[in-house]
């Protein structure tokens, strides 16, 4: 598909719509914003970067763009995996970092309404003040945008429990690529009333309208909550111990995390931070939170878990003592790809989900086709509990360039990811697809899904400028 | 939209594909097929009815009707309330009442494999012999398929603690009207690979594909639980307290019902079953169902929800004090609608939604709506704790005709819905828009919504072939 580049006098119509200050294009401006966390090796240029402040200015970009033929990519905080938010063609992205306002906090219908680039966080901190909680949860709560969690159906480790943002997304407002609004949803709890576009926002990354308002869903504060950590002197028996747990227990954690020592280590030594228990005997970890009405409840469950884990090989089960720590359990796990991403040249985090009796036989394999690469070291970090495995790839190649480690990790991530896919899987759980994914995304669904897809996307923009390249081709 | 007629010949096709067995066209066979309990007065009948027994001939199906431009209308039991089931253009309705069989009930994965015509109550008894649940719960469960619950994404009594259909489908097996296969979703908790098709096809009333296969979410069975029955005096604060105990108690019921004296009084007297205490003071009836986990914890929350219905005005508060009392109070609760659909010659089932806050204004005026037109009496029943009433309008003329009722009615229900949706709520919770509201939805989401929803109908259906007319018009 071919585009039209930015011309100065656009620039110059883009300021009228955004004010001056609003409207970046100078070449050390622009560069922040021309890759996410996904690796620069993925960077594109944007002509222009606009940041908006308001609805009106958004459908007033769009019909521009469409008038002009010119690509609009809109952008959160940048801390995707897959290129969602990186300008493919070029053209303009969209910044949302300066609507960042929670709107409302409504008590009677237990919601809360916000513009998209407010910090997950700082939403989550909010409502808590009032008693109340935010469940859709990811791991880069600290950084990510409450829009693009819905952009992403962003899960993290609560999805066992809770689900992804989309269980907790009620109402959405979307300018569309052709410059309309859409309100979707609302402070409403049922709803029958035609397709559900809500839902089918969620989760498009971007490419079918631009989120300027979410209506999330509250709940009450959770009750009692304790933090196990478990160590297993055996990597193969930690993952199987995850589903045990719950076949065992019937009852759904909160959360359950699995970390390796690979991982472990390497973030302990690179944060300087105490051991773990056990860490020198133990191949892998478990990380689970359970939640109880009070200490009796949460106690007989813990009883019941830690019982069903020492069956299942673990070396010991411990119980964190106080909130500090399992905040200190906690941002091990949190830190793992991070301090990673920092400190390794090439890197992949990769983002698998499998049906939980998968899981023990997806690791298995994933770790031999990893192995079959050469200068590749495999680690394996994950929210096990709901299937969804994060399996990371290393360069450990000395002067390995960019462009041969983008046809290592992509030969390596498309096995990984079909392989799920075959064992009734999905090729993404919650980083999307972007566009690092899309030929996996083809080969996974078959173009007949594909050509549907283009179909429903047409509906919304029958130009193809909204974020294009992403998901699928354009055509 | 001009269709072709089924011929001889097709008929002839029909019995090669499905069986001779399997293919009704007296005019006797084909008259239950011709309306739902929305009402006779809604009657289209089709040509020929065709019963499936797998996907390969509902493939075969669609192919044939694609090429020959004849519509075709899926059907489950038929005790959808909006005409979703009903031939509008007469052409083929198949349906999948033999498609019947609970394929799977995986324990580890903790989620249940069904075809389309599975009643819901079969496959709920059939999960909780292995101590699960299925929370997916309409009212109409004892006669209503799971395939059909997808279609409309059915709600019920429990969706404000458990959410609609949508939240308990993980997977669904889908033909689409050009006789395609799409795989969505699966035995999985987690994804974003592309637009949600699953989701898309959750709730669109059997107009973008058929359902042949639909995995359910399971849950660990909900621990003891209790129902209150709480009266009021006066009609109003039963409403008004509905939403304070909510918000007082910081707890969500499994469910929270509303009835009216009129409902109670015409189920009690029609049935011939015991008055409900305070029924002769009793202006209305709050139904509440908690779950705790022990006995301790119910009888703490009893007290809350109790003392803050009293102090809204309730004249008492009983407490189921057995499962058969329990069975009780549920049957005249469940019972209500169906014995008035089946006592009044016109009747309209509403079905509206608003958002908690909005509850007690959205009765008051409708109740004045109601009362506007001549010999047509009100009564209001619902899942009030989510926000989602149905007003029922009964016609007490004597010797109205069908196409007077069809006219008041649709001009009062559509007062009803608009006055829901201006108060940030919608037009259907859970009985669809079949064809009887699609006027309504059109007038409440505008052109462009309706015009989006047209192009993805595209993408999947070009020859609007697969059940045409419900929703939103052809062209």
């Amino acid at each position: 598909m071919e585009y039209n580049k930015v011309t100065p006098k656009i620039i110059e119509e883009l300021k009228e719509i955004f004010g001056e200050k609003n409207v970046l294009t100078s070449a050390e401006e622009l560069e922040p914003y021309s890759y996410d966390e996904g690796g620069k090796q993925y960077r594109h240029m944007p002509d222009v970067v606009v940041k908006a402040e308001n609805e009106e200015q958004i459908m007033k970009l769009m019909k521009l763009a469409n008038r002009e033929h010119i690509p609009v990519t809109p952008r959160g905080a940048g801390s995707g995996l897959a290129g969602g938010a990186v300008a493919l063609y070029g053209g303009i992205v969209l910044s949302l970092e300066k609507m960042n306002r929670i709107l409302e906090i409504d008590e009677v219908n237990m919601v809360a309404v916000c513009e998209p680039g407010v910090v997950t966080n700082d939403l989550c901190k909010a409502v808590a003040e009032k008693g109340l909680f935010y469940a859709g949860y990811p791991m880069s709560t600290e950084t990510s945008y409450i829009g693009s969690n819905v952009a992403t159906n962003a899960g993290g480790s609560k999805v066992i429990k809770y689900g992804s943002t989309r269980s907790h997304v009620l109402g959405l407002e979307v300018i569309t690529p052709t410059g309309e609004k859409l309100v979707l949803g609302g402070k409403r709890r049922k709803e029958t009333s035609g397709y559900s576009l809500l839902h089918l926002m969620i989760g498009s990354e971007g490419t079918l309208g631009i989120v300027t308002k979410v209506i999330v869903n509250l709940m009450p504060a959770p009750n009692t909550m304790v933090d196990l950590l478990i160590p297993f002197a055996k990597f193969n028996d930690a993952v199987k111990a995850s589903s045990n747990i719950i076949v065992t227990t019937k009852v759904y954690p909160i959360s359950m995390e699995f970390m390796d020592r690979f991982g472990v280590n390497f973030a302990t030594e690179k944060l300087n931070l105490p051991k773990l228990p056990a860490q020198d005997t133990a191949e892998a970890y478990l990380l689970i939170t359970l939640e109880g009405k009070n200490q009796e409840e949460l106690d007989t469950l813990s009883e019941k878990a830690g019982t069903a884990a020492l069956e299942m090989g673990a070396l010991d089960v411990f119980v964190a003592s106080s909130k500090t720590e399992s905040e200190r359990l906690w941002n091990i796990r949190i830190k793992i790809p991070d301090v990673m991403l920092n400190s390794f040249r090439h890197l992949l985090v990769g983002d698998v989900v499998v049906p939980r009796s998968e899981i023990t036989e997806f690791i298995e394999k994933s770790q031999k086709i990893i192995e079959k690469y050469q200068d590749v070291q495999a680690s394996f970090l994950g929210h096990i509990g709901d299937g969804n495995i994060h399996p990371m790839a290393i360069d450990t190649a000395a002067d390995r360039t960019d462009e041969d480690w983008i046809d290592v990790s992509d030969k390596l991530y498309g096995e990984l990811c079909l392989l799920g896919a075959q064992m009734g899987g999905t090729v993404s759980g919650e980083h999307g697809i972007g566009f690092v994914k899309k030929n996996i995304l083809a080969k996974s669904l078959g173009e007949y899904t594909i050509s549907v897809m283009r179909g429903i996307k047409r509906a919304f923009d029958p130009n193809f400028i909204l974020n294009p390249g992403k998901i699928f081709d354009p055509e």
